[in-house]
């Protein structure tokens, strides 16, 4: 049995998308900065790929700029707001991706940039009056970051909500939304982001591709210098096949968008039925239930030296899934987001589920009966 | 008839790497940094291709840093060099590629770093007295940064030479190897680099990654902020398909060096004696014969209305080849390195033939017979 429940964290390419990066790899392998006709038909692809793409998020080709990964994108908009638009204070919370909780910290550092957090609940809901508190007390130029939704706990914010308060207070809005991409239809120009994120791997793509949406109104300047590719935005010459996968993958999650999303849905609300009726309230469903990614379930369990090895047994039963963002496994110091919004986290040990269309009810069931078998109820930290 | 003779643009994939890549992508889909058995089988085929890789270039593993290209590989180089070693000077030339021409301009104009460019013969030679001299004049912190081999005329630099001067002189050595690896055998150490970098779309890889080479004396920062992906070198998860078709792509290169050598060096005297023989002193040949790449041959034409267009009517035919480096043709301000070295550039139109193993005496002859046919020798500009 070899059950995946961390699509959170990377998915299984689609076998459309494998086929499309295949055909890619066999037939056009031109260099698109090439003005031959082995270049013409990779910069013929470049621009379909990248004009279809934009379509789906209501954006121009131009304001669409291919990067090698969300992060990518995610620094090159706070590099962006900070060193070309003059923005010299960030609003951002405790709870986002490293790729921006570190960016925002290194170039803070470097530059005098004023970073102001804005509350969160214990649902992971960011605090919309603190936030407009914090864009009226000041009239530095401002970034707001914050993602669309967390990685970890799934919890959505009110993003054009947030995108109007940006506006009103003239700040630039950044978001993270590499988790809602493909998952949600999602149209930059009225959400009132003016920096977006897509990781093509969150979404049965390839690792190594992704994008940076910019608004029109915005003329950045290149994070990796060279040569003259993404319209002098991001030089370096460009992943066709990995474009291609991104290109396949986001054309499959918007054709099948509202099957999938129910198929999923009920697998996590199975789970968390049947979970929340064994455990009762010896479990915490993490997150905010109205407000959610339906990818996502986050569940704690009481800490204790049986449970802080539940990741670990049930990887055993060939379950695979994760306790928080796969970019901060590595480091093992637990979760920042889980730590940023428990006042006792440590109590608590936190699985993250994250489904997707491949998983069925029966692996959900095998995964139930292996938590009913491994979990201890009773408190011992 | 499709003739590709630009392979220092870009390569044909080799199948034998598409098919590691379809491998990869069909069973091996996990996220690295993901600590259940779909991680760890990704971990495991990651740090096995860094070793191997490593290995090809006489380096640990931990010196090897996977990047997007070899255009970000060469800018964290000169970044790292300036931002994190304290360097205050650069000495490189004016005929480097792009990714460091550029770069050296952008970190210059930001902190204060002094660039000296050595002066190059009409062969592509760098002065190598000139660059003791510069050498010698100054204690200041020092980066040179030459690339190995001239993308557009090939020409070689004495590499452990330059590293030599650079030891003597205490200063940090970088050098583009985007050309030379996988058609040299190379040792990063024994050559003196303290950093290299390579692209796998060059050796018939995909695009969209590379790595770069930096020595265990130096322990850069970041340049994409994030996870902790790459010792905490390069966030954002790592392209592991693209990384299977680079280790691939580099085993195939070493495995049949020789043979392949033999091959694309037949083929580039047959065209350089037959071009020779025909058009006499009418065209140059540029570069540095005795100190080149095998797998370039860059021929200057007379300027005329005629010639001007000879890319475009040799592509009409088939053939596709460029006049420099792919990265500049979108800009069509001609070429930057044979401006660098010929005071009488705008006489001449050049032509980069670049072979690969794939390439047929049948192609090189009916491309000659098509110069033949749409050359002018007359020099009317």
């Amino acid at each position: 049995m070899a059950i995946y429940f961390d699509s959170a964290a990377t998915t299984q390419l689609d076998d459309k998308v494998i086929e499309a990066m295949y055909e890619c790899m066999k037939d056009n392998y031109g260099n698109p900065s090439s003005t031959h006709s082995f270049g013409r038909k990779a910069k013929n692809t470049l621009e379909t790929c990248r004009r279809e793409i934009a379509a789906y998020f209501g954006a121009s080709p131009s304001e669409i700029t291919f990067t090698s990964c969300g992060t990518e994108a995610d620094n090159l908009a706070i590099k962006c707001a900070v060193e070309e638009l003059g923005v010299t204070r960030i609003i951002s919370t405790e709870i986002e991706h490293k790729a921006v909780l570190s960016m925002i910290k290194n170039i803070a550092a470097i530059h005098s940039v004023e970073v102001n957090y804005v509350n969160v609940n214990e649902d992971g809901q960011v605090d919309l009056n603190h936030l407009e508190e914090l864009l009226e007390k000041s009239d530095q130029k401002t970034l707001v970051s914050l993602m669309h939704a967390n990685n970890e706990i799934g919890t959505l914010i009110p993003i054009k909500k947030v995108g109007d308060l940006c506006k009103s207070y003239k700040a630039y809005f950044h978001s993270d939304t590499v988790q809602t991409v493909g998952h949600f239809p999602l149209n930059f120009e009225e959400m009132g982001v003016h920096f977006a994120a897509c990781a093509a791997h969150k979404i049965h793509g390839p690792k190594g591709i992704g994008f940076a949406y910019i608004n029109k109104s915005i003329t950045p300047k290149s994070m990796i210098i060279g040569g003259g590719q993404e319209r002098g935005l991001r030089a370096g010459t460009e992943n066709l096949i990995g474009i291609c996968g991104l290109h396949k993958a986001l054309s499959l999650s918007y054709s099948n968008l509202e099957t999938d999303k129910k198929h999923i849905s009920g697998l996590r609300e199975y789970m968390k039925s049947e979970l929340t009726s064994y455990f009762g309230d010896q479990i915490r469903i993490n997150g905010c239930e109205e407000n959610s990614l339906y990818t996502v379930l986050s569940v704690s369990f009481p800490n204790n030296d049986n449970n802080s090895l539940l990741l670990f047994k049930l990887d055993m039963k060939g379950i695979g899934l994760s306790g928080g963002s796969a970019c901060n496994s590595g480091a093992d110091q637990g979760s920042h987001v889980i730590r940023g919004i428990y006042p006792n986290a440590s109590d608590y040990i936190p699985l993250r589920f994250s489904f997707c269309k491949n998983n069925t009810k029966e692996e959900v069931d095998f995964c139930l009966e292996a938590l009913k078998e491994l979990v201890e109820i009773k408190v011992t930290a």
